[in-house]
């Protein structure tokens, strides 16, 4: 299969984009400001061009997006632009302008993350964001044509990152970036669709 | 208590309304174009405004916000800034600006729907806001200072509403008027926080 990995420079899709391409798929590595291509999710005409660019892709998987953490009593509403902007509709309009480029029988799988389900101080803005990327997903999946699937992995921690992100995620028992990865691939290379894999134990 | 009903005009604010005054509380009925005080959520200087103009509330209930209704194949990314300016973003900052306003121990009653859940044709802009608000409420509760509380109602379609949307409910089975508006007195009365209350049957 053609695969982009978008946000592949990260920890999620570095791993992702490699477990990957070791099972014989050629992988495009997007990136915002590096890998094989560069892509601004926020950006409409980017993604079109993307899309323009990549043809005949079998897979488009999202490990991208950004959010204000902050705390409730000082998340002003400009604050939530970023997770809307980003990880919210940059995520979506991946799928709503590749719904028109992905080969027959191909597929996307976005990211949402375990604030949706188990919140954290100053997650609210991500939580938002990962809530309505989950519902989005599952309604979506319904209208797909082509036989288009469109899934979502909501990882918990990873304990890869637990030195950049433990204060964030006291008490929660992290999971291996392996086992994370192993999701993606589920959702491209399954059958399956309208899935949130909740990666959390 | 002091109550604003936000879209009190509307099928489900109008009972909410009624049930809250029957009560004995002091509720105030916030129409986008008619009511005791007009606001329209999307706007933030309006939103300010309100809670100016409505010091002291014990409680804010927002059964308000709208979304474009298309199938997935035609919607357009613009087409979602309906659903995130009014049923996502509206919502979301009269928590945000009005967490800064309510009295002690108040409470915010958020509203998304069932095709967060279970999703419907032409849906998914307004399950995408649904999930959102979902999953905001849940994050928002365990930071809401001044003992403030916030619930989330999702209701089924209403059997008052069947002849208006059944057609794109099509085999669900209807929840009364009146359950559903029970599930908000529920939260306003109650002592729960972060909570979904889900009218689906």
């Amino acid at each position: 299969m053609k695969i982009a990995v978008i946000g592949a420079t990260g920890t999620i899709g570095t791993e992702v984009a490699n477990k990957l391409q070791s099972m014989g798929h050629d992988v495009v590595r997007v990136g915002s400001k590096s890998g094989d291509y560069q892509l601004d999710i926020t950006s409409l005409e980017q993604i079109k061009r993307f899309y323009e660019d990549n043809p005949a892709l079998d897979a488009v998987v999202s490990a991208a997006g950004g959010a204000s953490f902050k705390k409730l009593e000082n998340l002003e509403p400009e604050d939530n632009q970023i997770a809307i902007n980003s990880k919210l509709l940059g995520q979506i309009n991946l799928v709503l302008i590749g719904q028109h480029y992905l080969n027959e029988n191909g597929s996307f799988t976005l990211t949402s993350g375990v604030m949706m389900d188990d919140p954290i101080e100053f997650g609210s803005s991500a939580a938002m964001a990962n809530g309505g990327i989950a519902s989005f997903v599952k309604s979506a999946s319904i209208e797909l044509k082509n036989n288009l699937r469109i899934n979502n992995v909501s990882p918990n921690v990873i304990t890869e990152s637990m030195d950049k992100y433990g204060d964030f995620f006291k008490g929660f028992t992290s999971v291996s970036l392996s086992k994370v990865a192993n999701a993606y691939i589920k959702s491209v290379e399954g059958k399956q669709t309208g899935e949130t894999y909740k990666v959390y134990d």
